[in-house]
């Protein structure tokens, strides 16, 4: 049997490994394989690569090394981001044994967040007393960075805010945000405590698109892994800067500075270094390339099939998201119909993919729940070739008039 | 330059990967890369080869597939065991609204776990109010179960006992541990709340060596990981039995039954079920193979190199581990010297390695502190021969005889 024309059109969900990636990871599964907690020549040897890899991911986001925290994804990034500074900030303020009245600790996130930073969130609000408020988003899917000034309070002790959205590749304005947070800062008059309202960005999917150097964006704690940028996946990390307390979400050995304990693979760890830096390198040619496409397969959509919208901003959008809902179509069956012609594409995020409910994204937008249950999203990668693109329009109009039918 | 002969004697630190493995892992990174959330045909491959890995670990600890969780470490599994049930009992009881008089929930550990469940259990006592008793161990470095026994009450809602020791190798009894659980359940007369006297098992140095049927074993969560097995590092896993209620430490996506969220690796899932499969299929031939070395070894140590001793009980230990103190030796000292010769082994565990307090399972043996600083431990592997054997134990006694002058 011959094998099946596939395009996969789901990098937002995930990437293949780079084979560039690949050597590398290869390579020091058989040369670093040693325990870099040992002091013996196979550990240091382990701890070298780990060293030189940290040092990479530091330059990429112009920090210094030790601000670097390997971690085992995305998720645990996030969560130790966020559970890290609010039990921090209750260590300090011997939360647990004190009634402080109104300075519980609060939060700012907005509602179009992943569900690694939602969900902890949640369980800090319903189990450990602390306040959340979620902003919302325009119809567009940007956030308003005065909303976020307008929900600073004195113990305000976080923002958590996602670069650039999973679902609608909405790119947020950072720097504008971490201005906002500056400024709140500056002017709080009453500073009768030790509170930073650190600024936290999720950057998973804005790594290979969007400027990462945290000192420009303004940011304290940022978000990176492996399994969107052709890393492998099982990796992650977090930039902590300088000053900010965290208490470790994994404790036991005293790795990554006692914040994120457990024996390190060197292997994987290498293989996100280099993914990262290839993602950086080659950001620009390849974002050039990648709008191009996108805007070309948006264009086409929306001029050939009727009844077909494009969820999120046109224009302050990742290079490579296509978020449409079509009326009249269920976009789970879309979907299928796609990949049972070897085309792959998501509908909500593959994270939440068990679920049936509407993303929680789309119905941010204000979405009815035709369009929020009508929507595919279309993720272009570094394989992805404009004939591709019109081979996927060709298979998506025909597929979209026969399940209107 | 020639390449120097190296004799890696240090596999409870961590073990190379088996090249049969390194062939799973190769194939699946290439093969298998999909998010196993998506729903589509790519998606599909990579959850097909977590549900293939579940199976064949599953089948290995004789339970049912849906009772294993994967995990990032042999770290993660111990912390999620510990905070896991912890706070699972605490939502139960409304802890934190409620004042619960003694009922405070009590945890019985011992005091030479790994520090990924003293730094646990530890972090439960000073910031979440519950109770630890850390039981002793005899001079041997066996647990008595008389003293676990001893230390259950009736608000105990875990006992975590580490099935073989990483730096002495003594093995517990864990049969007996958990016949002495069970016995006291039965004879709790007030059941005025639903407790379970919990039984964790961390059995991280145990396979490959050590019968893993749990429920032969009678516990109730056992941790694994691939680090000490020739799997690749990064993995580990969970065996949780049904019935027993968890809090996810990692929030997120709802992976693994949303006990653990993050995109998974399938690669290093089927790696790590690979490594376990592999480990207990040569159980058995393996081990008298070494037990043979190891006592080879332990009788030409104490037989020629005077002011030796064996740490740890002679019998009741892992095939593989070595642990001796010299009189009169810096173990650091020892271990660097080794090292330039081309053998490595360790002292203390790698996972403390960077601090210089002589090791806590040293210490509860009740070893004086110089038996406990002129400590080594040898451990072997697959790739260990009686050839290198018999080349270190002529090294060893010209090292010690040149670092007493």
């Amino acid at each position: 049997m011959a094998k099946r024309k596939t395009i996969y059109l789901d990098n937002a969900g995930t990437t293949p490994m780079d084979t560039r990636v690949e050597r590398v990871v290869l390579k020091h599964m058989r040369e670093s394989w040693g325990n870099a907690s040992s002091v013996h020549d196979v550990g240091r040897q382990a701890r070298g690569v780990i060293d030189d890899s940290r040092k990479r991911v530091a330059r990429v986001l112009g920090v210094k090394s030790e601000e670097m925290i390997f971690t085992g994804s995305g998720t645990e990034s996030d969560n130790l981001a966020i559970f890290g500074v609010a039990r921090a900030y209750k260590t300090r303020q011997n939360f647990s044994k004190k009634n402080l009245g109104g300075l519980r600790g609060h939060i700012v996130t907005t509602r179009i967040e992943h569900p690694a930073v939602l969900r902890a969130c949640q369980y800090l609000e319903k189990k450990e007393g602390f306040k959340i408020t979620y902003i919302g988003v325009d119809k567009n899917g940007i956030v308003n960075p005065a909303d976020i000034a307008k929900a600073l309070r004195s113990d305000t002790i976080l923002v958590s805010i996602m670069y650039a959205n999973n679902e609608i590749g909405t790119v947020q304005p950072i720097v504008e945000i971490s201005k906002a947070i500056k400024n709140f800062r500056q002017n709080l008059k009453t500073k009768t405590h030790n509170l930073k309202h650190f600024f936290h960005v999720d950057a998973c999917q804005a790594a290979g698109a969007l400027n990462l150097n945290v000192n420009q964006l303004g940011v304290d704690l940022m978000t990176l892994n492996g399994s969107k940028i052709y890393g492998p996946k099982g990796t992650g990390c977090l930039y902590v800067r300088r000053g900010v307390e965290l208490v470790p979400q994994i404790v036991g050995g005293s790795q990554e500075r006692g914040l994120r304990a457990g024996t390190e693979n060197p292997a994987l760890i290498a293989g996100f270094a280099k993914a990262l830096e290839l993602a950086d390198e080659n950001k620009k040619k390849e974002s050039t390339r990648l709008i191009e496409l996108r805007d070309y397969m948006i264009g086409q959509i929306l001029k050939t099939i009727p009844g077909s919208h494009l969820n999120g901003d046109a224009v302050r959008r990742l290079p490579n998201n296509i978020n449409i809902s079509f009326e009249n179509i269920d976009g789970e069956m879309l979907m299928l119909a796609l990949d049972q012609g070897g085309i792959q594409v998501s509908t909500g995020s593959a994270c939440t993919s068990t679920s049936t409910e509407p993303s929680h994204a789309l119905k941010a937008l204000g979405l009815s729940d035709e369009l929020a249950k009508g929507n595919i999203r279309i993720t272009l990668g570094r394989q992805t070739m404009k004939k591709d693109i019109d081979y996927v329009l060709k298979t998506l109009v025909s597929l979209v008039k026969k399940l209107r039918k």
